[in-house]
């Protein structure tokens, strides 16, 4: 499996678990974007196409089936597959910045760390089914109980994932701090624990910095 | 990638294209193995679960969009790993037989032989989702053009993959073929353009040889 995993300096993703903020940050990604006149394809995963809201459907309610580890890290690429294909390639050829909501790194953190799969399978799926990944991934870090916390209102239907107890969640924040700290050229560790507007702040203020030194 | 794939010697797979035969010989096998006082599993791919008739619906109906070669082969594993962990492996366990309508082969000979997908994929996702495979694989082997005369009046509203040219069957048919040739132990080849109680007799003659000589 020779494939290169080649980065796009116009393709940012945000990481993150529950609570920490990633739908405020995107918007304030967007609005800079926007700004500075930029054409944003905004999308998310699992999901980004028709067939691939679908694959989040059966990722997310599968009804009374135990859905298998090794049947969700590949329906997770699956749907990736189509949305890199259909979406994402597509936009960043024509020259759109695409801003998605999670990518392959929520891989390597809830199938990885926190179902125990191997990463170096998630790393042959990453350069068979994938073949890119973002210039800049802003990692928006929550301690779990917080994260909890914060959205213990709003999930009166928690789907699949969010029903996982702490530990979960723990391992899976190990997970994503792993990986900004093998990366740290990619990504921007953001602490999600401070006021909105903070966390806002210093979402802009690392986008901000990462155009400017863009070619 | 260090995983066994083992086979079983209760598996058993049929496999072939369209208008082949298949469904007649799995109730030749089924009547067999139940006339021998076996339970007999009967099962089908893509599928075999709730959840993996929900994949097998995506795959064969996409709708609007365009399902990726890649996007086809995650799908089908995904579907295959459920199906082996929820059904297969625990049918195979109480001591069941287990006779499927298509495994892994057709992977190698749609996606792999049909699609030109890497071989080299196929196996990794072999030995990572899927683990086993038969002991025993029937495959009925027909010319195409046979294959699509005899389907052409049942077909009404033919799916995404019956809805292929025959250059991509005839490609898949060589897939099969190879696979054959190269697992002589494992598959019996049977010329399905004979007529229905040749063939018939045929299925019976290998099941029957096949299973005097189990230990």
């Amino acid at each position: 499996m020779t494939e290169a995993v080649l980065s796009h300096p116009h393709f940012i993703s945000l990481e993150g678990g529950e609570g920490a903020g990633k739908t405020s940050a995107i918007a304030a990604v967007r609005e800079l974007l926007a700004a500075r006149g930029h054409e944003v394809a905004l999308t998310r995963e699992p999901g980004g196409t028709p067939l691939a809201e679908r694959i989040r459907e059966l990722l997310l309610n599968p009804q009374d089936e135990t859905l298998e580890p090794e049947t969700e890290l590949l329906l997770m690429f699956a749907a990736r597959a189509q949305h890199v294909r259909q979406i994402i390639r597509p936009a960043l050829q024509r020259g759109a910045f695409v801003v998605s909501d999670r990518f392959t790194d929520s891989s390597y953190a809830y199938q990885g760390a926190g179902r125990g799969l191997d990463p170096a399978w998630i790393e042959a799926l990453e350069r068979r089914a994938v073949g890119i990944r973002p210039g800049l991934t802003l990692l928006l870090d929550l301690d779990v109980r917080e994260g909890r916390a914060r959205t213990s209102g709003r999930d009166l239907w928690p789907d699949r994932i969010e029903s996982e107890q702490d530990d979960f969640f723990e391992r899976v924040r190990v997970g994503f701090r792993q990986r900004a700290a093998a990366e740290p050229q990619r990504f921007r560790l953001i602490d999600a624990s401070r006021s909105p507007a903070e966390v806002g702040a210093a979402v802009t203020r690392a986008l901000t910095d990462w155009l400017e030194q863009l070619p």
